[in-house]
């Protein structure tokens, strides 16, 4: 097993390797103009990071300001952090199953994260189980031009202390605007032998 | 959820799908060089099937040929189909767990597929189960230049006909040489609520 | 040399081979929910093709309602064709030379194009030559994702008949909206033995 | 007009920066298994050095050892540098014209290079010009994934002090093995006002 790397050790870490990563550029750079679409590893965990902190606000969100609000921020992360007005994106959530087993539309999405959608009767929203800490652990990242592959694990801690790990895969695009995107997200529950 | 396609009825459509690409390609390029290096949907089609034919191959050379045959068909499978000679490939296999649930190195991958490998000790050989027949449903297709995800259910027949479904999400990378390969590789047992 | 395709010949071929295309797409895809965000071979064309026409329309604007109407027109063919949002687009012109050789700036573009910038003293509007006719032979065409690279003769031909014939380099990139732009364009006079 | 890089400093300052960037690279990562297939900005610069240097190869090779050295060396730089070998590649060198102006076969682009091939009667040799020294200044740098474009002025002396100045656009294409190879080449004269 890999890096474990907690939520605010990695907001630091990753602003410091970001500024000596462009003082770098310029040095090589010269004065050229230099135009790079490709994603880079800190973009990957930025976004790895991302996702945590939005968990952990839709469940801070529920507990403080109820239902309403939570919903309110689920919807502004899947606009924000997934890839949805791409056309499809392939979501395996954690605890889905059947013939709703794969959320490839936003509205399947939001049922899951916070529930409350007649259309989806399984779901009681995995956001709203009072998430507060966040780690994750990569096996592995492929990053082949815009589009970055991770494979690991996450942990997330509720505010009761208690731990679910997870198997996670996620595939982030970034576009050409530089926004980058989760396409792809399959998440398993460990197998027990 | 998507479509179903057989094992067998695959075969014939993808070779008719190919060769009327083909033709069409040729009156489209009006006799201009043209390199195309994005893989194509009939692409990650072929790849999708030759991965089940493969874990055929496996469970029948084990049953008529024992150990030793399946081993080397496997080896043989793992080359040619999974991009470990990248570098790693992000493998999670269904029945994995702890400090081994990942198996990013080509020894990680055989131990899983054939067993026999006392570094892997809860592996027993995944391809030995008496696999003979295989079926796909894809949720979803994800095509970004020479890089595929596909996410969806996968069914697994053995030889006294009891059917084992997974949720898997495979990347296919096609490397320059026009060969494609598994990059990543998460499959997981449905989720029972 | 290769194809040689006129300007309304080929539009009408695009159109069937667009409609063949997505008719083919549809029985391949069975259902099957597919993104693909890699820039086919009727994209390239369709994108070549453009060019042209906007050049045309810019030379018939300025013929037919004067300076200002051109410019405004070539302002949207930059805005809509070239990718200078994405912070440079490599432009090499055919006719420019000595420090202003490069137009990396959407200035620069406009500059060469329509002239009337103190700035760029030697141009004179390209785009202003009465420009009637356009016809391209690409010897190559080399697709990488959402990347396409041309290469080829083009043929201008002006109100009097008389026709320009440069050699050209084209870098088509497709954004994840699925508007294709030019991110590089190399234009040069033929060399005279 | 950008960076001015001397062939010599070059080499010095490409050695520096890539160790400390595999230095950065392991800091980043703290043990996980990271794959990137992506061009970095450092390899392109490596890439139009190893350009230049291989011109200069040549025509060292042809003065000393004399003109069948040149052609080996000539052929063994076309198969490492350039991408014949995926099919095609899109190259306009400066002095080409008429029919045989674009050499997207490898037997064209070594008829360019060091002539000696009656079916390109008026290539002298383009590599034998007696090339001592190589500059470029890059007006911009496109990179996207595993393909880069570049776009400047390139420079070159020859034995007797004399500059000769291109307008030069490249494109890199970096295999899945990591080998850099140019698949798009224009080379012009500057244009005469």
């Amino acid at each position: 097993m890999k890096n474990i790397v907690s939520f605010t050790a990695l907001v630091i870490s990753l602003t410091i390797v970001g500024s000596s990563a462009e003082a770098r550029l310029g040095k090589t750079s010269i004065d050229t103009n230099v135009v790079n679409l490709s994603i880079s590893e800190t973009e990957v965990r930025n976004a790895q990071d991302a996702w945590g902190r939005a968990l952990i606000q839709i469940s801070t969100d529920h507990d403080k300001s109820g239902a309403r609000a939570a919903t309110e921020t689920a919807r502004k992360v899947i606009d924000g952090a997934y890839g949805y007005q791409l056309g499809t994106v392939l979501f395996k959530p954690t605890l889905t199953s059947g013939e709703q087993t794969f959320r490839t539309t936003k509205d399947g999405a939001l049922a899951y994260f916070v529930g409350g959608n007649k259309a989806y009767p399984t779901d009681s929203g995995f956001a709203l189980k009072g998430w507060r800490d966040f780690k994750y652990e990569n096996a592995g990242v492929f990053i082949n031009g815009d589009l970055a592959l991770t494979m690991g694990k996450v942990h997330l801690t509720d505010k009761s202390g208690k731990v679910t790990s997870v198997d996670k895969t996620w595939a982030f695009k970034k576009d050409s605007s530089g926004v980058v995107r989760i396409v792809l997200h399959h998440s398993s529950l460990p197998y027990q032998p």
